[in-house]
């Protein structure tokens, strides 16, 4: 284990206790300040939570983007999810807030499912795994609700007939030292997986808009490198907006891991499942003893419970300053700020189940049949150089 | 310029004169002997000249293959050609010995066009340069003569939605370390050129029967890559069998290329510019002045005009033995035996260039709707782990 002040971020691992402004500083972001909150409100009519409360922390050219929309410009969204096992509610929270800004800005949002990266990176997985991963996360991501004529999900193995062309132009511009440098390559890496960066980069040229990825600032190393390339293409380098890692339940160091089932909210959790995991697992901040907690109170700033409330779950901006007070005096219990949570937690399950249940004929649109879809299957991507 | 008693060859660049039992002892191959090419003419019931003068000189796991089609098994072959010029009599040789395979052993022949690999080895070609390129060579392979039921010509870019899950799991066998010393990749190398190998590896695949590669002994490191991995997949080693370079018109040293059109006899080259080439550009061995000639002789082991009679076009053994005698003598002159070249040359390129100008039905049923190229298309290829 590393010390707690230390902190390792790369696209595969997250340990330690994460510093945001270290981040910030160590990757040369921009922090999200309120006045581009504000902007963005203005647009939307509606501060979303995730933005209010810091959750989404980071940006790059956020500002650029925003100069532009406000002058009649376009821009995109891409995002995506690698598909190595089931997913839980860290997964698919990215994916809300990337149907907000579809939703605000009524724009096009691309998800690339890079089935071919996840056989690279793990030994332990075989395709047919992936696919079946692939199906079932793409059901989860269809039940968010994307605009089914304005949002393409594409997995990279059906469709690299249609970015094959411009997929040899990107990897043309990234030698092998920079793809060492940035992602840690080294001489036991697969030549499969040297490549992968190119695919990855890939949808930030889908279209001649810039393009405006929200993500987790661990996929900032991709994007670097093609802010670094995009103009050998006469491209903008692409936008981006972070969130911050949601702290496993078990404990506010490192992320939530679907290999480790008691560490996560799975989305196909039922309310008892909820109920026994957030009671039984989720690490508290409150005391030791009654007796302690009532003298000292809970730290809100270790508590899992309190922070997946803040940066995920509780709308109610009076609310949330009632539980923290209370709970961080001692008048409030774990036990029932848990409960809250729960509470929450299958409030937001409940709906995304529900909506999932009945997602088959929406697969078929945001991966087919949809207008952009349509009009993806139709379109050789293409790359000037 | 290298020593002369010093030679590289890598995939890429042939430089020196080539000592090829020096090229057998450092690639590891076999030498052909006359065992071995007893039993091909016995199948065939003909002589090959490419196999009888010693032209094709090397193998691997040739035997093998003919122990297997002995007893009734079946083997395929595979060969290939980038396009990044315009092809000249040596770039088409090996397709002439790869049919005279075929006929001989009714088999299938796969012809891979990575219209991608240029791209990222060369600086200087656009897609488009690659394009124009890929077509005319094709056009040029299909008037060879191949079985349209039983040849699948195809460009990377094109197949590449039916190869890719295979171009994965290879790829994945593959480490940058392995590449790096096989091929020399460094660390300015682009991560499209890194992956490329898994391409050219792969339709060794394509069939569970047995690949044998006819190929320019330089091809080898793609092969000893593959020998390495094959028992991942279950597959046998890839045979293979290796022709000589073919000397450039301007001497023995190196071989022909596009780039230099003085140095090669290029397959749209009509008579007169035949005549002209080899009068004024072939390497001769015959003496300085007339008076030295009739003195000493010609000195056939670098002399062009006798070494491309010897190796590619003369069929009749007792003519060849003539022109040697009476050339090595100096009663035969340098004019005398270019002129018998060139009449050799002509009578091939003229046949071929005919069959060229028929071969646009042909072109479509090798690459889309001849029996073999109609069921690759239909078919997903399938590697097992």
């Amino acid at each position: 284990m590393p010390d707690k002040n230390d902190f390792e971020v790369t696209p595969w691992d997250v340990e330690g206790t994460v510093d945001y402004q270290r981040l910030i500083d160590k990757f040369g972001t921009e922090r999200l300040d309120n006045t581009l909150k504000q902007r963005i409100f203005n647009v939307s009519g509606d501060d979303n939570l995730y933005l209010r409360r810091d959750f989404v922390f980071s940006h790059r050219d956020l500002d650029n983007i925003l100069d532009s929309f406000e002058d009649g410009g376009e821009f995109y969204l891409y995002t995506g999810r690698a598909p190595s096992g089931k997913m839980h509610i860290g997964h698919i929270v990215s994916f809300y807030l990337t149907k907000w800004f579809q939703d605000a800005f009524n724009v096009n949002v691309y998800i690339q499912i890079p089935d071919d990266e996840k056989y690279w990176a793990k030994d332990t997985l075989f395709l047919s795994d992936i696919d079946t991963y692939a199906e079932q996360n793409i059901k989860q991501i269809a039940a968010v609700g994307f605009d089914p004529d304005k949002t393409f999900i594409f997995r990279n193995r059906e469709y690299i007939g249609n970015m094959y062309d411009a997929a040899i132009k990107v990897s043309n511009e990234v030698n092998y030292s920079v793809a060492q440098s940035v992602f840690g390559f080294n001489s036991a890496t697969n030549i499969g997986m040297s490549f992968y960066p190119a695919l990855q980069m890939l949808p930030t040229f889908f279209e001649e808009n810039q393009c405006l990825i929200p993500a987790a600032i661990d996929q900032d190393p991709y994007w670097r490198i093609q802010r670094d390339i995009a103009h050998k293409f006469d491209h903008d380098k692409t936008a981006a907006i972070h969130n911050k890692f949601i702290p496993a339940l078990t404990g506010p160091e490192g992320k939530m891991s679907s290999s480790n089932p008691a560490s996560a909210i799975m989305l196909e959790d039922d309310k008892e499942t909820i109920s026994n995991k957030v009671h039984s697992e989720a690490y508290s901040g409150g005391g030791d003893t009654l007796e302690e907690h009532r003298e000292h109170g809970a730290d809100l700033s270790v508590d899992v419970s309190y922070q997946w409330l803040h940066n995920l779950f509780l709308e109610d901006d009076n609310e949330l300053r009632r539980i923290a007070d209370e709970y961080s005096s001692g008048e409030m219990l774990t036990s029932e700020i848990k409960n809250i949570l729960v509470d929450q937690l299958w409030s937001f399950l409940k709906a995304h189940q529900a909506r999932k249940e009945n997602a088959d004929e929406l697969v078929q649109q945001l991966m087919y049949n949809g207008s952009l879809a349509n009009e993806m299957w139709n379109t050789d991507i293409e790359l000037d150089t």
